[in-house]
């Protein structure tokens, strides 16, 4: 089930010879009807954003799209008037295929950066994967095989609400990352489609609001990728009233499908974090805002020494505690509770009478939960990570 | 030559039994007529400081202190009230043994977070060191030996000014810390002595320029530790006219020569950094402002995937200008110039044409520059820092 769970899309996911591996490479998201539909997206904060961004960014200022084209294999990032050239070359090479506007043509790319696109494989591929779009659950599968980099699964959901008039909205998903193992090539990419009918603007709060409590609580690196994208396409098909304002039955349906969708792909991308042996829920709460709770999360999860403790299976509460102290949030250490797994190691800051056996059985296992209480206030945040291993730093040595 | 290098300072450095090792882990520095003399401090500033940190701050009030005492083995932080009574009663101690009140005794401690101190070493070995105090430069160097934790090698340093009027000023010094490695124990001590006669707060306005452009610029990690401190004791024994004010040729010699043994310490702190295979010397200049230019600096050497590919001797700028970019400091992408080794990568902001093999063959040493122009301004800033090696993983994976 991926984006072409949704009636009226269609997708193709080819290898066009742009990765040397000869793995698909080059997909292709398109309406069924090549028109332009109602369309959304959030972009990397990265000033040093690549070609793709910039181009899909400009395409979307009205609101409409009728396809995507993405690309893996190069991240056309660090390129310059070049890098823009060959990234609308791709918007203009697809909207040819389809018949459309290339302003109706949204781009990604992932992989290294700094590198210059090679264009013959995607001046034949474009086409050839334009040729390709189909309808059903294959499709959707081959293109969310041809975003693969260092996954070693597709990433493919699916959602659906009930608008509450007997009608019904679907959401479909694909997406690539890895958490943490290879943030080098850990660019973000995700596509998602749905039938609602819905303004470009609604359905642009809708889905910050998903991705605001999926990807970007995933991992800090893959936040400030040059190229980070998230888009959505939105036909229509489903009918009734135009969903033209964030409130109401039907806008709660759709927002709350696409934060489903958008949850269940980052989950999928933390779960395929290769070479990671412990996968991490932190959650902070207790903070004097939401906001100070995700700096605050997101400190403890970006440190290498926590990641390298939990490596260890050592709930080294103390590092934890350090981070939180230094990572700008308010909080008066004397009142912090830290638990790993749901035994209280730390209270008032201070080392806590803990059951130790307990503890280290449940370090041992995959999955650890680390909650923090700052008791400072009523914001929390949580986010998902992975530990700092030998195959992390092995991936990461070089990009050849 | 160490903080015994200037007139009017004693020293010791035993093995108190803090270390289940056994290795040297309590010291004291000491004004050798057992007077408070001028005297300041740059502290952490982790929220979540330590015991030693909340009493030496307390005791810095006046300006004034007789000796330092310090240990290594537990960093009593995170150890609350009884952490603090701790703290206090190595400061009670000390004086009792010199003589002096415990409000003129400062107190620092490296080690494990979160774990009470055994006070019975502290109680038999403090009246010991006390005991064992004398000048020259074998104390000072037992005293520098008896800070260190995953340090390889003691860090000493010294240096003198001339006054301009015939007289000259010194200025000692030790520390702790060994960079990048092993920070789950990476608290940064430094204890500095002078002759100068100078005042509190000007003497403090010299030490934080001094810690600015050293300590502070050495590595991200230890910068927010629970415990860093640096302590200078000023005792007047050069004579002549009182500092009093930031300006002036004597004031420029003294903030000059404390800076000097700050950068000494430093580098002396950066070159003990085990495991490491690279040592990094990364300068961002251009930026807006200074300010952005250390903002810039520190993301891009706070990188784990610079770091991992720095130990892959690969000279991937694409990272480093995602990592400038995504740092909060202002820059135009494609202004951006970056250089590995003096061999200019990366010019407005996409690759340069260079000398591929002189590139990686000087990649292939322990020591790398990179250069990193915004032109965007005029602001710059240096860090020194290491790669991520599977020995640091390693080193971090357990506090046992």
């Amino acid at each position: 089930m991926s984006v072409t769970a949704v009636p009226g899309f269609e997708a193709a996911g080819i290898a066009a010879g742009i990765k040397p591996s000869g793995n698909p490479d080059l997909a292709v998201v398109a309406t069924a009807d090549r028109q332009a539909v109602t369309a959304a997206g959030v972009f990397t904060t990265n000033l040093a954003c690549a070609a793709p961004v910039q181009v899909s960014r400009r395409h979307l200022v009205d609101g409409r799209a009728a396809a995507v084209v993405l690309n893996s294999g190069n991240a056309n990032a660090a390129t310059g008037d070049q890098g823009r050239a060959d990234a609308l070359r791709m918007c203009t090479l697809t909207a040819d295929g389809l018949g459309v506007a290339a302003s109706d043509v949204l781009v990604c790319s992932t992989g290294l950066i700094g590198i210059p696109m090679r264009m013959d494989p995607i001046e034949s591929g474009v086409p050839q994967a334009v040729a390709a779009l189909a309808a059903g659950p294959e499709a959707g599968h081959r293109a969310a095989v041809a975003l693969m980099t260092t996954d070693t699964l597709s990433k493919e959901s699916y959602a659906e609400a009930d608008l509450g008039d007997g009608r019904t909205i679907r959401v479909g998903g694909m997406a690539k990352g890895a958490a943490m193992l290879a943030p080098s090539m850990a660019t973000m990419l995700a596509v998602c489609t749905t039938d609602a009918v819905v303004t470009p603007e609604v359905l642009h709060t809708a889905l910050e609001r998903a991705v605001s409590d999926s990807f970007n609580a995933l991992i800090v690196d893959a936040c400030t990728s040059t190229n980070d994208t998230v888009l959505v396409l939105a036909n229509g098909a489903a009918g009734g009233p135009v969903i033209d304002r964030a409130g109401g039955h039907a806008y709660h349906a759709l927002a709350e499908a696409l934060a489903t969708v958008c949850a269940d792909l980052a989950a999928q991308m933390a779960a395929d974090a290769e070479g990671a042996t412990k996968h991490v829920h932190l959650t902070v709460r207790g903070a004097r805002s939401a906001a100070e709770a995700r700096i605050a999360a997101r400190a403890v999860a970006a440190s290498q020494l926590v990641q390298c403790s939990l490596y260890g299976s050592d709930p080294y509460w103390g590092r934890v505690l350090s981070e939180l102290g230094a990572s700008g949030a308010f909080l008066d250490p004397e009142a912090v509770e830290i638990a790993y797994n749901g035994i209280t190691v730390c209270r008032h800051g201070i080392a806590a009478l803990h059951d130790e056996t307990a503890l280290v059985a449940s370090m041992a296992g995959r999955d650890i939960t680390i909650e923090c209480d700052l008791h400072a206030g009523r914001g929390s945040a949580s986010v998902r990570f992975t530990d700092l291993t030998h195959a992390y730093v092995d991936e990461n040595m070089g990009t050849s």
